[in-house]
């Protein structure tokens, strides 16, 4: 296991590469079992490793899976600044794309949360504050610059405007039983949401 | 209980309002406690009945899940022919406030369902058969129309704009943790669909 070099006295950590790993034994026992089932045992079990180092980096199931999560929303070079690309078309296609890479387990992993979220309130706060925010705070940003660049009305409703590509990735994930192509997400949004941002302009 | 008259030696069968009543019953405990913990018992429980009256009309535990499922779709009047006011707007307009009634129950249930699917191939394809599908069709069935009378462009991709409705009432409710308004809807379709519909036109 890998540890970080620690001080006399101070327990070892989980630390770097070793915490990806953990992490990403989390996400197949999550896609495996769903998060009602994940118990500390079975991911131990899964990454070897003792479930007294796993308790001291996440003391809680949530805070696990959250962790967990919170890995396949990251990529390279991304670390949550939306593009900016001069045009809402090309900001949302980059997204878009990215997400594509940096989100195939996402659908997996949101079947497997949603029906805790719907019972764990706590769960579903936190759920919300680290994973959905930031997604929409990212769309809500292109599209408040693309209307500031006269591309979106001033009157239109950026938060419907902002919910069409999560939605319909989420949708097709449901009714396909699997995550979007890139040139379905490139029709979402050349096919739907521009037509949409248009109208608002025109009207 | 009620039960049907029956001829001699036929064992009474569960008919009628018992078993609309059964069915609600099944949603209550769906709802409670997700697909996964859904036991017969817990059902027999909940509304009074024994397991093997359960057992004699619905055999297995999707069989009782997707009749309750069923049970919510329906409504009185409606039958699964679609809205046909003469316009795109109107026709959607009115499946929308016709689905605001009748689907009050339906994000809860989605929630409880959808871990499942996710798990279990056969309910997935029971489920998207009996309840995906059909309303697809409808709304797919009110595009056609459109298409027909010329308010949406023939090559215009009816799949992808008959998904943008139920998608985005899907991520309202997993966003805002309960189901979209009457209001919301019409901004759907208003602000959305039709705009997607008409840039489909003019090109």
């Amino acid at each position: 296991m890998h540890i970080t070099p620690t001080a006399a006295g101070v327990r070892p950590r989980v630390a770097g590469d070793r915490e990806g790993e953990i992490l990403e034994g989390v996400l197949d026992v999550l896609e495996d079992v769903g998060y009602d089932k994940l118990t500390f045992d079975l991911v131990a079990a899964q990454v070897k490793a003792s479930k007294a180092t796993l308790y001291r980096r996440w003391p809680t199931k949530a805070d696990l899976v959250l962790g967990a999560i919170a890995l396949v929303k990251l990529c390279p070079g991304d670390d949550d600044v939306p593009p900016d690309t001069g045009t809402l078309r090309g900001d949302m296609h980059a997204l878009a794309c990215t997400d594509g890479e940096l989100t195939s387990r996402l659908p997996d992993l949101m079947t497997a949360v949603i029906p805790a979220l719907h019972r764990d309130t706590e769960l579903t706060e936190r759920f919300k504050e680290s994973f959905v925010a930031p997604r929409q705070k990212m769309i809500g940003d292109i599209l408040h610059r693309a209307q500031q660049r006269g591309e979106v009305a001033a009157r239109a409703d950026l938060e419907l405007l902002a919910a069409i590509v999560p939605a319909l990735a989420m949708h097709h994930t449901f009714v396909r039983g699997q995550g979007p192509t890139e040139a379905y997400m490139r029709g979402v949004i050349d096919d739907v949401l521009l037509p949409a941002c248009q109208a608002a302009l025109n009207t």
